[in-house]
């Protein structure tokens, strides 16, 4: 069949906003994660249930992405961190200077851990560095066991992969291994973690390590691969 | 919570040839609808199930929209209609002068229903007039049942939402009728289908509808709300 081929240049024109605002967060010793998957992939539900784990140990603020509303907001507050609604009137990723204008409505004193929940898009938050320690990409069992293959850029630029929605596995055609095994293809050093949030597997070895990576960020530990952040 | 807005216009400035494609396909008879919906609704396998029972009746040709891989489009040519695959390389959405060179790739001799299979995108291919008559939004009950309101410009420029998966229902949290309730909240015109690619519940009821919209698009009837294509 014929093929065609359309190239195109993403520019990262937001680096150095990114530079500052990652040089911020860590002199306070903040661990900031930026998440990302498909809409519907759990990302809202994974920060519920990740901040009931961990809400007495760190205190957590979370940056909410959203096109409209504030519902996830409402729900992430509800969870027990502090948070900050950035809506995007129909920009399709959350750029650098975004996050930049978000800190400056955030308490920043004593925070440990902050999340910062990007739109829901496989694609376009992949090229947007935000200043973060960690990216993260939520994938879950009901969305096609194709994803890696199809959208390699996200896997390429992530450092952990969280696989969701595991309860649904009988009922649906998923590969569990072939998507590790496309993920792995694409990027050898990807953390993987399995889990479901609504029975709550997996979820607990997920915060175990969360909160040793923010720990060691705390500490000013070097820590994953810093050399993939401003390639 | 502070909350901050950050306005951006979406410039379609790649209606021109959008409506040369349309001028195109209308001279011919063509019936062409823009699929579209996130990662893992179930296009490509919606696609599969509606050519194998419409093939008999109508030829039809498929444009396969993917950032990466081929595979999408070996699965619609196994089903039964011509195909050219578009690979984006990074690409978020498809644009007027991809489908243009598909258009100068694929046999249009006979062709009655042409569908362009968009990247799974929720956001950015609703910015992007492609010629078509038709687009149509796919959703799937894993999904979570807030995407109307958290993606409304997806809803509505849409003319038709269809809600796959229907047999994952008793396994998840989704209230099928806020999502009908918010999608016409939005767009009241909306016409909506449920079914299940997976079971074969409510292809029929779809598929009965597109023939006769595609007859109809042949004998050059007015469909739908043509106002709506290029405002």
């Amino acid at each position: 069949m014929p093929k065609i081929t359309i190239a195109q240049n993403i520019l990262a024109a937001n680096d150095t906003i990114a530079q500052e605002i990652q040089q911020l967060l860590a002199t306070r010793g903040i661990c900031t994660i930026n998440l990302m998957s498909s809409p519907g992939a759990g990302k809202t539900t994974l920060l519920e249930r990740t901040i009931e784990r961990l809400r007495e140990q760190l205190a957590i603020g979370v940056i909410e992405g959203d096109i409209e509303t504030g519902n996830d907001a409402e729900r992430i507050e509800a969870a027990g961190a502090e948070t900050v609604q950035i809506n995007t009137r129909g920009a399709c990723h959350l750029e650098a200077h975004m996050v930049r204008d978000a800190l400056e409505a955030i308490n920043l004193a004593g925070m440990r851990l902050l999340f910062i929940e990007n739109i829901g898009n496989l694609v376009c938050p992949a090229a947007w560095n935000l200043g973060e320690d960690l990216r993260i990409v939520v994938v879950s069992t009901t969305e096609g066991d194709d994803k890696p293959a199809k959208y390699p850029q996200m896997f390429a630029v992530s450092q952990v992969m969280i696989v969701n929605k595991l309860d649904l596995l009988p009922y649906v055609d998923y590969d569990l291994e072939k998507v590790k095994r496309q993920a792995l293809a694409i990027n050898p050093h990807l953390r993987i973690f399995e889990l479901s949030c609504r029975t709550g597997a997996g979820l607990e070895a997920w915060c175990e390590w969360l909160a040793a990576y923010a720990h060691g960020v705390m500490l000013g530990q070097p820590q994953g691969s810093p050399e993939s952040r401003f390639s």
